[in-house]
């Protein structure tokens, strides 16, 4: 695989108008990368939680080889994070593969990469593959709510110095950034960032290091676009790679994380019978798309609302109901926003709404659902379960709210791990690629993803199915003008 | 309704040949109402623990309007059992509207109803549908495992005399069974039996009950089976109605029952990505059909096992791949029974998995894999979550396997509650026309549900859809030979 | 397979209540099965026309062996036939495995069959399966607008002696029959009928063959109420057996049927996009059931309306939205009747149409579109093409409609080939069955099909897939109570 | 609708690089705009046919106002074509729409538009929109093959100078341009084209009309191919836009096209039952997915060949079976090859296949199946019925051979013009808007579809469907960044 990249790939002109995009489409795509397992829940009755009133700072704590560079919430939950982590390798077969593809091996050795992503089980299983291929690495969270307690553990425990814990608080999260890349005698040569947080950190206090760093592989589109202000003021300082605008990723992401986890959330919190459910979706882009997939295939009727025609013409032609929302409201069962907007459903449509009907939110952070329009002396809330309002009127109406309109995906529902693994093999293969690169290939710049390894990320998956390519003869690749073993498509192809 | 009930019904003729059939088919149309809410799990946080070691019988509990008439875990899990009974509430339409469409009209005053079925919030909601529409009620467990210790609160809380806790010993079962028959100055004239246990109790110890028993409605097969047995014998006391064979129950119940809970059961426990995964369904009858549209419908391969060449053949035409299982179990990712026979699942066939397969039960008890064989020195059991085991084999290869083969949609999934409530509802319409009938229209008999009624338990379901029935025109209704107002299909439609 | 039948079959009892079915559901299962090829439309350039003029019965015509034991319309289109006979081969693949099935055996070897039924390419295969397993065949029409000439003309020229012609009288009608029947040196031992009129014609003129006859195997509703008929009037002289009422049939003719050829007659009729297009479907039975499958497959957004509640609650499990016509007859883009209802479709109805609006039936004959009401001086009609009609209104609104109100599957779209090869198969069997069953099996009385024959039927159509059974285990069969050879299901079931 | 051109459009950049890509993706799209009505056949028994013989060119013909400035067929054909094309009316609603739109102002008036196009009734719905709208139009045929005589006549008819008659010589086809370019008195300055022909016909020979041409408008992957080779060359002499690649047509065209036209294409020649029908579609671009959406809403078991893996990943995970074409060759009943590539089915492939088996192009051309390999002395023709034959081999076995593996959806199904309007529509804004653009607005280059207009086409769509478009409100429009009236996506969205 190390001679495969350094041989053939193409780098992909740095597309320096990439930056106008970011402020229409910015924060919609984080949506489903922002991921969590909902096994906290599950698992809560098996977890000791008695260490949890002393900060993990004041601790002290040692893994079973007698380590203590790390700093996590308790090293003892570590065998439980450790059967999350086992649980999430069987769903990313394309690690899996990558672990075994090198054969023996070591494309990242030498490599010393410091990180900044969730900490959770899939994100586990892409620490470990970076470190089977022989990278050090040295871990921190890129947000302080998606964290897992027991993967951390798990991690620690195996090795890998973690600095992170749930509910860390601001000013802990970054000490522990600084923990992570200020470590004696210890100077990274390679980047994962989520966000920018990491980079940025590096770039203000510890400039020097980016004379030894090879690249930054960045996958958010907040990161990305960080990056981009760098470059624009003529700071960056290591080539980049943007693993967001993969074209494997824009395919699958949004689309499928959304279709495989909106049944689920919506029965974990409210064990709601989708058959014939009247249900209205807002937005058709990627994640409706998706959201209605499922519903469909369950038997729900499914309105749908747009703003931009040509979405809103897709949504007819695949048998979906366009509408406005306030000309559905007063009979629809569920309304789910994926508009990426805000004020989407507002407190006017609420008091349309049938009594029980339920309100969730796919989309966007928490901006969709106007829940402050809610907490007003008139009604008052009733909590049902976890992540289950009640919210009734004086006249005995209730709509059902779930995760207070806060992101159901993240809150309510399972992490679709299989479609995550695909941002990850897209992490592992950039890293690859940035540390092994011949010198010159990559400048100061920011790259797109190269199509060959676009493609090579797709066939990792394709292991998985018992799903077989075909080869292209010589006679047909010709006629196709196209390369036998790739890349396929044109460049511009999404 | 009462005067409806009165004048119109055509009394269908007890069908004496059905005993034969229970031998066929009297496992597996039991495994879908023996539901059991999953919210156990996510509230375990939430609930007291504390009085638990404590046996109920010798526990004193008021309510708080001062009774001690009930038998239950504690009366303080009453108001997390009132918010479970609301969530069931929103998703049982058709009992919400029976308990309107008397319009005031009490037609069970007067009616002393002894009832025994699973305690769970489901249930609630039919035996307080019977209070308020006049019926005095004493209830307990058809079983000891499908108690919801806070559901039984919120019912005594209510005013109920309910006698019933999780965990109850068989002995307890039946010391609930006879406190609940057996009350001062109350005697039943209504029975609503689950299985036949409590029937039989009355009939063994308090035969001179059956006096003033008006009928007894039973909805589970084995249950009409005793019943069979008692009325062949030329001792069947009261008239009966078997509400189990109702065409709305044949129609709804195992498909969609199943169809909504086999991706949630799976999700819940294994988070698994459905989309493209190779999926065989063994057994291709109403479970198996409602596993294979749901999984179909997110995007599974789908392979189906069958023994009955018409199954097989309505399988092939919707599209599914017909197989034995010996010929693909070394391919798919997930295997589900639902064949309703035993050892489907081998110890042969389980070595032949590949790694990392799920196999569950969506069928029949816990017979269909043969978890026995598993049992050997060679493998490792692991336990990873709540209802997953990791069965290890020597060289590394394992097998999920989800609630030890017992049925996945009891164990580990939503109760779709909204299919639930059709069987519910027929319970209450045969209750209410049975203790309305004119003199003479029942007699010591077991009798199929009133087609009429059937038709009625669809029209209270329809409400609650925004769904418009057509009503036929005189000329139409004339030209059909029907009555307009139904029934609308013959006696023999299924 | 004469071995096999001889030796496992169960009589199934006659269920005599039947008779009280037919009145209600008597005309619509007859829809599907009156079949007529659409490529008299396609073929007709290649054609010749030109004998069209002088009567079949005048005219001397032999085949290529010299026979003139026919009457048929032209022995020269016998190539073309045969080509169409040839198409249908390749789609009834149960009697073709039938032919082999018996390896060289011939067990109608001695049978003499009279028949009548629609002459069709389908039916074709049918007649030489039966002369193949050893059958001397006469045969005629039952209808006398279902005849396909090239079809009559292959047959005649592979030696069957066949009378029918497309566009025969009434009269002649009865003529064939009777050509048929009254054969010099030939007397019937098995009757095929379709309707009852060559049974009748054979008691009211031929009384005397009764003796012989071993059997008489009806397939349609109407045929089997007359042979009820003549059973309670004593006067049944020789078994039957209704094919009609057979489990596969009824599980798959309607369905499939309508869902094959639903798109074809609108696609080949208008050529209209289905996608997204609004479609009202009248009635949710088999019929209606089979059309919203297809449409919801090609994206159109489909509304049902229905009498019954039940069926409307299957429909709007599925995900259908339960209208009133009236409700939503300003918005469909798309009418289809499936009621086997009449004026369902009124002039009032068609008033509120929107301009461009098709309109036609699927259901049953030609009553359910009020086509008689557009009959005013105020409407013009213009023919666009064959069986499309625009029927303009005096402000320029014009209405699209189909076969002038007659069912367009027969009229406008293929005959799903396969799918009558169902019902040709259990006429074969049966066939097979009454000839060679022992003395004694069958009395003068109407059978149901055997279970057990219902199910081989489907074991024949299973090996056109690549389709394998599963065979229970001899503990597996214990435990369930059936043979592993079948039957697998009780004789109720439906 | 003009004064709205005028002020807002945002001039897209000429995207230069473009012309990379036609090598590679330059031949499947054409294949469903290729599009030619099938009623052709239908309608073989009304047509006159009498005046075939003699040279449209050597014949004297009139249209009933006395106009000879035209050369077709037969006018006689004309009522004909009127109907055809008022069937194609029905299905336009957005060129109908657009009619109206102008509310009477005329956008086109004093344009003079020269078109050449196919001659279909939906071409003659998009030729006499452009007339109402103002302009005055002479037209001819861009493909020999493609051209309806009836549509010729009406238009002819109408008023249309119409140049084309199916059967025409090469020679004639150039002499048609010529009739058409080179009237007296009458100079274009405007030019439909697809395909380049005209445009080049011009260029060469009356070069100095360019002088007041305002642009050209054209369709084709190979004519805009030709439109940049002007460009590089320095040659261009007016400004010309790109319709192929607007967003809409990439969106739907391939797509839709062919989900409406395969099951069509299957039927209508074959009669064959999809349910249950395994088919291998070789090729998941947007064509292939089209097919298999289709073919699996009609319940097909469906099998997907491919070469890229990130196509091959969608497949898998839409429930698809990926797999090599020799792997599932000897089982499937039906290949359908949609690669745009050469020599996908061989004759070996050909070999393996089972007797009976259906083979058809969706693709590209006639390349895809290796029908020249089937020519050999071995094997047996034989035509069945128009379009198909059946290729016997010296065994008996027999492949089903589909328009001699020419396109299937050209041959022998419908055109959904719904589909081919949204082409339609652009092509009549786009020179709407290049006949009113502000002086400078566009120079002499090639230009991509305004993405204004782009969204206005499906606006002009959504009417046609019971669809309601939701309004930013100001706040949110802010938020998003985007203009309340649009474009709602940036210009590189695809």
């Amino acid at each position: 695989i190390v001679f495969f990249l350094q041989q053939q790939i193409e780098v992909p002109q740095p597309p320096h108008e990439f930056k106008d995009r970011l402020t229409k489409t910015g924060h919609r795509s984080l949506s489903c990368s922002l991921s969590r397992s909902s096994t906290d829940n599950l698992s809560s009755g098996t977890k000791p939680h008695t260490d949890e009133e002393i900060s993990p700072q004041n601790k002290e704590q040692k893994n079973s080889k007698g380590s203590n560079d790390f700093c996590i919430r308790s090293i003892r939950q570590a065998a439980f994070g450790r059967r999350e982590i086992e649980m999430a390798e069987q769903e990313m077969p394309a690690l899996m593969m990558l672990r075994k593809a090198t054969q023996g091996e070591k494309p990242l050795a030498g490599a010393k990469i410091v990180g900044c992503t969730h900490i959770t089980a899939h994100t586990a299983v892409l620490i470990e593959t970076l470190s089977l291929l022989g990278a050090q690495c040295r871990w921190t969270a890129c947000n302080i709510y998606s964290i897992q307690n027991e993967v951390a553990a798990a991690l620690a425990e195996g090795g890998v110095p973690v600095f992170a814990w749930k509910g860390e608080s601001e000013e802990d999260y970054f000490w522990c950034i600084d923990k992570c890349v200020n470590a004696e005698g210890w100077e990274p040569n390679l980047i994962l960032d989520d966000g920018g947080d990491l980079t940025h950190w590096i770039y203000r206090k510890y400039p020097q290091l980016f004379e030894n760093i090879k690249g930054i592989v960045e996958e958010s589109v907040s990161g990305v676009h960080r990056l981009y202000q760098l470059y624009k003021a003529g700071k960056l300082c290591s080539p980049a790679i943007n693993v967001n605008e993969s074209v494997i990723k824009q395919k699958f992401d949004n689309f499928y994380c959304c279709k495989e986890s909106v049944l689920d959330g919506l029965k974990r919190t409210t064990d709601v019978t989708l058959s014939g459910k009247q249900v209205v979706v807002c937005g058709y882009g990627e994640v409706g798309k998706g959201c209605c997939a499922a519903l469909k295939g369950l038997g729900a009727i499914v309105y749908v609302t747009e703003i931009d025609p040509i979405c809103a013409l897709q949504a007819c032609m695949e048998g979906l109901q366009l509408a406005r929302l306030n000309d559905v409201i007063k009979m629809v069962d569920i309304v789910i926003t994926c508009t990426g907007n805000k004020n989407v459903v507002t407190r006017e449509l609420l008091e349309s709404m049938k009594s029980g009907c339920i309100v969730c939110n796919m989309g966007h952070s928490n901006t969709e659902i106007d829940v402050a329009s809610l907490l007003t002396p008139d009604l008052t809330w009733r909590r049902i379960r976890k992540h289950v309002d009640h919210i009734v009127w004086p006249d005995g109406k209730q709509i059902v709210l779930l995760a207070k309109g806060r992101l159901l995906n993240l809150s309510c529902s399972t992490v679709p791990v299989y479609v995550l693994c695909i941002t990850a093999t897209t992490q592992a293969l950039a890293l690859i690629e940035l540390f092994n690169a011949p010198e010159g290939r990559y400048k100061q710049d920011i790259y797109m993803f190269p199509k060959k390894l676009d493609e090579y990320v797709a066939v990792l998956h394709l292991q998985s199915y018992d799903a077989h390519l075909t080869e292209l003869t010589d006679e047909q690749a010709k006629y196709m003008g196209v390369n036998k073993s790739g890349p396929f498509k044109p460049s511009y192809y999404r």
